[in-house]
């Protein structure tokens, strides 16, 4: 009789290695199974060379191997008595299919782990110096996919544009329809915008504008193939004052802007 | 002339240290100065030995330090050239002031450095075995403070209760009068409600239930002093599933729930 193994979900945050978990690290180095999304950072696969690795193809809006069958090879790894991870990126639960990988497990009768990660949907709109909650500005924020657009409208013609910050994921090719709809639906051509994309990598980058300009931002060729965001909101506002004091490794800034180094004592690691 | 050092906004994730992420635990092992929250665990200071460690006090809803107090501190020090780590709960950027520490750093010069974390506002369900996520239930999550109540409702009487997760944090005292106000809102009375007490630490604790039930929950009294948030949304109902998968530490269960140990093998380390 064997002992079923494990399927421990982890949330790999927004690529960065040091970004992730001290608990995700462990899960990762403990593993004796790993199946990642494509857009995993290719650095994180080095953090677990003792497992066998599978990439099982999934790119945020272009599934190339179906849930079943990624659900079916976690349970047939577990009921081979393996330490199964299941990298994902961001947070495990947020648009990344935890939760139908979770209930397939439960029913399959497979224990299952979930590490919680950094979700890009707020550590995104921060590597950019955008805070998703500022006092005054707003006391919240909505994430969205903003495929399918027919669901992401629905919610967002409802909204009081001034109410939270928007956070819009796998935005980048459908902006300018979303952005007519929501002029359409009232919402002020003025209101601040951003577009970020890359965040936490070495080729991160954004363009602060108004909601009417966002449509019409061009994205430089050499940045054309990273996964984008955008994000809607007072709070962005403040983004580029913010900016102006951020220092360290995976920001995001205007092609116009200024890279300032660290600090020397930061740089150096010598003690003042 | 001094070096002006440099300030790490650094979000400490829910409480447990596993969920540190790597930069965030450089970042402690590095200071020469700390400044945390009350709410900050305690294990996590003690990541920091070297560093002057000083409480500013802040809890969620009492904040007995001023946030102008607070900030010029961090200036201070940092204009002193020390490796300043100003330590929050979850991520600094949701519900953590970070950004107005951020701009009164700016207005200082003083560089900044901004170490996402683990948000409770997606780990805190996910450790109920809520995902904010899930196809066919919810593209997407908003996050709200439950305090000020007024800002809280107005944008909830607004959308429509099917659309998304909500995840409102501070919620534990004023629950009862925002029940009241969304049903009479037209929320719905039999909407997917639960109640989270401690996410991630020793004595989390849920309860699922109805939007209609959710201001009558008795919280056990050793459980009141436990930060608490309420989370609605149609990915609530399959969390008692995916609860009965759920394996390890920190997670919230009902009271009637069995609390199963790890699989033998996760739990002994050996390798099958």
């Amino acid at each position: 009789m064997t002992t079923v193994g494990t399927v421990t979900l982890v949330g790999a945050g927004p690529g960065d290695p040091d970004l992730l978990t001290v608990r995700a690290l462990r899960a990762l180095e403990r593993a004796d199974v790993v199946l990642y999304d494509a857009l995993v950072d290719p650095r994180l696969l080095a953090l677990c060379p003792r497992a066998q690795r599978f990439s099982v193809g999934k790119r945020r809006g272009a599934h190339s191997m179906a849930q079943e069958t990624i659900s079916a090879l976690l349970v047939r790894a577990a009921r081979r008595g393996k330490r199964v991870v299941r990298l994902k990126c961001g947070d495990p639960f947020v648009l990344g299919r935890g939760g139908e990988e979770a209930l397939a497990l439960e029913a399959a009768g497979v224990p299952v782990e979930v590490v919680p990660g950094v979700t890009s949907a707020v550590a995104g709109p921060a590597s950019a110096g955008i805070p998703v909650t500022h006092r005054g500005l707003a006391s919240g924020f909505l994430v969205l996919s903003a495929v399918p657009e027919e669901a992401c409208i629905r919610v967002l013609s409802t909204l009081p544009p001034d109410a939270v910050t928007v956070v819009l994921l796998m935005a980048t090719s459908g902006r300018a329809s979303i952005v007519a709809r929501l002029l359409g639906a009232g919402w002020p051509g003025s209101h601040p915008a951003a577009l970020v994309l890359g965040a936490h990598g070495p080729r991160a980058w954004t363009r602060t504008c108004t909601l009417a300009e966002l449509g019409a931002v061009r994205i430089p060729e050499d940045r054309a193939d990273l996964p984008g965001m955008v994000v809607l909101g007072r709070t962005v506002a403040i983004a580029t004052s913010i900016r102006r004091a951020l220092r360290g490794p995976g920001l995001a800034r205007e092609a116009t802007e200024p890279r300032p180094a660290l600090a020397a004592n930061a740089r150096t690691g010598a003690t003042p």
